[in-house]
């Protein structure tokens, strides 16, 4: 029997529109910052891919710096931290590519239920408060630059009622009004669902190519500012000078094919289908286990995300009995999966250590079948029923 | 008549190993970093090309960290300066991914004959022993990080008598022996001719894949010393922590495959055709010019590289004239081929402003044929008879 694979917050099977336009790309021999015939056909190349990626975030494609991948940008967004009052940082539940250049730790601004609404939560306040000098209203900058992801990886929830969240300002009554930007992570929304921003834009948003049917090796700066990002890779000022070094022009023509593809499938609500696959797979193992959570359940979601906790089952046993039974999932994000330890996203929400250590991660694609996610729940089933005989 | 490409130190036409394994590594949908098998498929590929690129390089696979250019090699070689001293410096011939990180424009080391020597020249070993404290004997670490390209991207002209520039000590009577470190540009070099390292390795190494048959997005760092280099792209730990950031799977299998079938080519003498090649090209435009200057034609060059300067006859109109008549040719490295100015390189040798925006770069392929370098002489010949013409 042929391998299912439910592994698509990790990574996504390329797009045949992807490989077309790679396929296409590889026979263009120029570099794009070649002045003769062969360097501007590789240059229009890139510039179509630039419009699709564009029309997918929904900004004007001068705003789109292409990137080695999401994390590249994510690197390039907080170089830009001196712009936005000088200090940046995560929360708790965002990717490693922010935590590891925060600042600070910042809590929770959710619980259990799911629902980062990126506006809230004290200690947050409290953190943008305190960039605010005491003669706010005389300065023009942000009190700091706060990442905040559109969906998390691991649970699917949407931060901010499900549109993507924007600058913002919170108000104090010792220095009025305060406003702080932020850089959003669309990695996972883009491609899945519609890109609704909230009143106010974020100053940047980072994506991915590999996450919506394009290749891996690939991502995108959007800089929604006024002003063009400081480069962290400098030399042959390629991007209009924002990302030195010569593009990935086969990747990024893979890109802008899957953006394109992708923006087609959500404006088709190919998506709904998938949602109730989802929900059909969700149903079937909570038949099979009284004792499983899944989380964020009563939150906005991605579509095609489950994450369920059974406690007391390892999430890293659970990946590899499922593997060698022909099933790719996994616990936790894909780039820590390698790393045996509890998801920090789950353990910033309020679970336990023991309950984020048993949480996998099902998530399904747009060629995701009914057979699959009831094959998959039948197998589970008789897995859990394993693990709870030897553990009895 | 077909277009005839010129221009193979830009970028070079894909290798069909390499497209081969790039529409292999396309069918795998894996993230390198999931444990299931789709993953454990991904990653084989990427460990298949480490040890492809480290066979070229010369070096253990677990010494290539991949990029996404040699541009962010660059970087991620710069920021490892703490390790050497504190300060980094480039020679003024240098690719600009190196300048523009440079605290200090070193003179040129060598004058129009070409033959940087990377360990010569008064005012570099100052710099070096400025960096050294006055108990030198005392410390263990650098006085610098100093970047020496083992050829130029413009001239091909090859430094340390063709070898790549290793770590070395200079003599100081007042300081004794003072060690630098040196981070060596095998962009060019690697695919063209054997890697010969100096008595002692340098520090780090840079290459990229376009420039020998692989894919344009994809480059590595090589780290020949024994510390873990300092990641400016952090995240989700990938590349052993020295570079987070979703690996370019099937970017990767095509530098892989490039370099194993450039390494092939290498050994086979492949090139050597290619350098009587250049020297036919080079006898015939002599011949129908009295007044042109071949660069660095007395120094050890690349096998393929011809930079000529036309006094008075603008690079730039050359370009333009010639990829109207159907060649591919640069004026300058490609990355600042789109910029008119005149080539920083040939005015750090000591060519006037005049001649050094005079130049034209001319760079064959193995595909290159007689017939090709024979038209390109031809026509150039009438455009230069109808520039001279103009002029008179």
């Amino acid at each position: 029997m042929s391998r299912v694979y439910l592994d698509h917050n990790a990574t996504t099977p390329l797009r045949p529109e992807a490989r077309d336009a790679m396929l296409r790309a590889m026979d263009v021999v120029g570099n794009p910052s070649s002045v003769h015939a062969e360097g501007r056909s590789a240059k229009a190349i890139v510039e179509k891919a630039r419009a699709q990626v564009a029309a997918l975030v929904g900004c004007e494609p001068t705003q789109v710096v292409f990137t080695g991948s999401a994390t590249e940008a994510a690197a390039l967004a907080v170089a830009q931290k001196s712009q936005h009052g000088g200090r940046f940082a995560a929360l708790p539940t965002e990717h490693d590519c922010f935590r590891d250049w925060s600042e600070k730790e910042l809590p929770a601004v959710h619980g259990k239920a799911g629902g980062v609404d990126g506006h809230g939560a004290g200690e947050v306040m409290n953190w943008i408060m305190q960039g605010a000098p005491q003669d706010w209203s005389a300065s023009h900058t942000a009190a700091g630059l706060l990442a905040i992801s559109a969906a998390n990886s691991e649970t699917g929830v949407m931060s901010a009622q499900g549109k993507v969240a924007g600058n913002h300002r919170v108000n104090s009554s010792r220095q009025g009004t305060v406003p702080y930007s932020v850089v959003a992570d669309i990695t996972q929304v883009a491609g899945k669902t519609s890109i609704i921003y909230a009143e106010e834009k974020p100053s940047y948003a980072i994506l991915s190519g590999h996450k919506l049917g394009g290749p891996k090796g690939v991502g995108a700066l959007v800089n929604f500012t006024a002003n063009d990002p400081i480069a962290i890779l400098r030399g042959g000022g390629q991007e209009m000078g924002r990302r030195s070094g010569t593009e990935n022009v086969i990747g990024i023509a893979g890109f802008g094919a899957a953006a394109e593809a992708a923006q087609r499938d959500v404006e088709a609500g190919k998506w709904d289908r998938v949602e109730k696959l989802r929900n059909i797979l969700e149903n079937a193992l909570a038949a099979a286990s009284k004792t499983t959570i899944f989380v964020g359940k009563e939150a906005p979601r991605l579509p095609n995300t489950s994450c369920f906790i059974t406690p007391g089952w390892k999430g890293e046993t659970q990946v590899m009995q499922m593997d060698l039974a022909g099933f790719a999932i996994s616990a936790g994000s894909a780039c820590s999966s390698g790393k045996v330890k509890a998801s920090h996203v789950l353990k910033a929400m309020g679970y336990s250590e023991r309950e984020a250590a048993s949480a996998v991660r099902v998530s399904l694609g747009l060629d995701t079948t009914e057979d699959d996610v009831l094959r998959f729940a039948e197998v589970w089933a008789q897995k859990l029923k394993k693990h709870e005989a030897r553990a009895a």
